[in-house]
């Protein structure tokens, strides 16, 4: 059956199947299980840090399955994974749903994870269905999205939009907290070093003008806890908040801590104590956020005051000009506090940033947000509640995704739902098989009438 | 001629030889020489931590220099060397002038070398003499002194002393910022393990017991700003203050840093912040010093919120109840500050204190202290000033030494000179060649004068 022959209430009707889904979700979270929390089998973390053996692992897994199901298989230079079912047309991309596979140090089974596997699942039902959309769909994995073992969020969706030059996602060095993870090289490898290691450089340009698409959906766990706190089920995602990471150096002066008064101290990490509260002063007076994820304090002696720090800070606000002025509070209160440490001996304490990576606030595009809208919708119209309409709200993203890159060349929206507590990247990070597949439901839908909704 | 034939004149009389003293400690210094900051040969810090193979090198050359003096060489359990020049009698035990050769990983030429290094110069001087004492002379070099790469300063001499256990010691792991620096092995090592690595593992029992001494003389630089600022040439060190080192841990729970409001996180890493932030105002109110040298958050992610924050803390005072008092206040004001924050989830950060090594303030011995105060006293009456005495002043100690174990079984005393700027634990740290010399003149004359008194 054409997708252009259902009627409304056909594609309203259409369900992801929630215990398959569970099933190949924990399936592929066997690769990379981390840190348990719980009696039952599923009940751990995910340590899966992107282009490990055990993220070749799930790829492997991952590209047979869609190779199953009659996906044509692309890897690009950034191992980015594209597996598209074509559809009846062949002149036109495909739709695609995206996310990623790789994890956290300390993650847990949905935060990206959930997203590819809406994906699997969409193409498997709507397979066993026999849909056959106009245009192909496709699902995509994206690499190291987490940035948390090559220090760039959302790196190969970035060089895909061209936003971000493949000689500079290449030459990414894994970073030294991670690199000590017993599950790493034990010399920091670079990103592209670590893609032929385990076979995933792929040789068709990283580039959605090699690889186009017609629209880019994802599914992600909420990472928040508005929707769990308001017994919601669907966030359909309007907008993403601007963010900035920063690398900063403070330089003091290493001196012994038993003789060495405060008064003639250039102590860098008291500098940073203090720079750390004011951080968190400043951002919430914005209403935004301020934080520090890595920190490292030289040369690392009980008796030595150390003389150099160096830490990660990451602003985020709901406008792209409220980080910036938490930014530039930021860099007077730092230098006040900077100037002040080791005055007392001529020597105060220097504070050096870099930015690392820029965000903007992002709109997602009207048409994605309108097919997300009414398939929520559609979903959740068989609860057990009066007013099913309010089980769905608009929400506004905290954190980065692929869908971030995409929307800068293609039609893009994403879809949330809740998760325990709002809590991510930690082992104990859950999102019920319900709300799993309730997500699940609403990408497929979306997708199909997103389909309609080109060749109409 | 024996020191019993000498005059008192004769005694006021002898003098270190400052060029072979600075010649002899820049060559030393030829193994783990580090971080340059100066254009002349003798112008970088140090990187010579104990037991590795720059340890080893100098260690060798000691043991040589010292044979050459026709001394006699023991290397007990933990590696200590006592290089022994016999007296007239046999049947007592030596007096020693000891320190140690390991560096901090920023360290400078002087702290600890220079007491050594005194010690060679003393026996040398000794020897072109022809003056033979009534009891031996001997210069120890005790083993992992400054505790950077076995985390446990003093250690060697703590074990001597009977205060420290040999097992204990010998299981010490070289802790993991060390064991990263290029210069040590790749998998942390035991103490032990490493003490046979460099072939210093001695079979004579590390104890005063069994390696006897008449008293135990320490020069050492400031490592302060009392000194320098003051004009001053010697410190008589009367005392030691006391100190505590704690490591403590901080649990909060892992979360995005931009989807978790500040309300709703448990950051370990801002409990940290205004921990260290509140120790510096407790103990200032206390005339105390508190310090963190070694910081770790996990799981070391930019966009992770850090779950597991681990920490040293360095409490110092003039008295012990002065630093019991600082860790009661600190005690209650970190909990206060942990249970703050993760309120607001249910979930509250907790801090556990681990105590790692606790040294309560010391008092050196009155003949001790009086053999180094004359011998200061004579060594700068011939400075260019109207009041020499005034160059002299007796002070208090704020680092541990050896002289710190020592002390608990034989009679001990120390001597300061003057450091640039205070500064000390810091490629900069700097001596000059007169006051290393006026140093070395003094604990010549100290232990000359302390053979006299023993067997008047």
């Amino acid at each position: 059956m054409l997708t252009t022959e259902l009627s409304d209430a056909d594609i309203s009707a259409l369900r992801a199947n929630k215990e398959r889904l569970a099933r190949d979700l924990h399936h592929s979270c066997q690769w990379g299980s981390g840190i348990r929390w719980g009696n039952d089998p599923t009940e751990t973390g995910m340590q899966r840090l992107a282009l490990s053996d055990e993220d070749r692992e799930v790829r492997d897994w991952f590209v047979q399955t869609m190779k199953n199901l009659k996906c044509q298989i692309t890897v690009d230079e950034m191992g980015n994974i594209f597996a598209v079912k074509p559809g009846r047309r062949t002149d036109v991309p495909a739709t695609f749903i995206g996310s990623h596979l790789d994890t956290q140090p300390t993650g847990g089974r949905y935060d990206g994870i959930l997203g590819v596997l809406a994906g699997v699942e969409a193409l498997k039902r709507m397979d066993e269905l026999g849909l056959e959309t106009e245009g192909g769909v496709g699902v995509v994995n994206w690499t190291n999205e987490e940035g948390a073992r090559f220090p760039m969020s959302m790196v190969s969706s970035g060089v895909w939009a061209e936003c971000i030059p493949l000689s500079k996602a290449h030459d990414l060095k894994e970073v030294p907290t991670v690199a000590s993870l017993p599950s790493a090289a034990s010399a920091p490898e670079t990103m592209k070093a670590a893609l032929e290691r385990i076979g995933y450089l792929g040789d068709v340009p990283c580039s959605y003008k090699s690889i186009p698409m017609a629209a880019h959906f994802e599914l992600h766990i909420e990472q928040g806890p508005h929707l769990i706190s308001a017994g919601q089920r669907v966030g359909v995602v309007t907008a993403v908040q601007a963010y900035r990471w920063f690398r900063l150096e403070i330089t003091g002066r290493d001196t012994h801590t038993g003789t060495t008064a405060f008064e003639h101290r250039a102590d860098a990490l008291y500098a940073f104590a203090q720079m750390m509260v004011r951080a968190r002063e400043v951002a919430a007076a914005k209403g935004c956020l301020a934080s520090v994820g890595i920190i490292e304090a030289a040369p690392g002696s009980v008796n030595t005051v150390p003389g150099r720090v160096s830490f990660s800070l990451d602003i985020r606000g709901p406008e792209t000009a409220l980080v910036a002025e938490v930014e530039d509070e930021l860099r007077s209160a730092f230098d006040e506090i900077a100037a002040a440490e080791g005055a007392g001996i001529g020597k105060p304490c220097q504070v050096k940033w870099t930015l690392d990576f820029d965000s903007p606030a992002i709109k997602f595009h009207e048409d994605c947000i309108d097919c997300v809208q009414e398939s929520a919708l559609a979903v959740v119209a068989d609860a057990p509640v009066a007013d099913t309409k309010a089980l769905v709200r608009p929400i506004m993203s905290g954190a980065g995704h692929d869908s971030v890159f995409a929307s800068k060349r293609v039609p893009t929206s994403m879809i949330f739902v809740p998760c325990r507590d709002g809590v991510s990247h930690h082992p104990e990070e859950f999102c019920s098989e319900d709300d799993c597949a309730t997500g699940a439901s609403v990408i497929l839908q979306a997708v199909v009438r997103y389909d309609r909704r080109r060749f109409k």
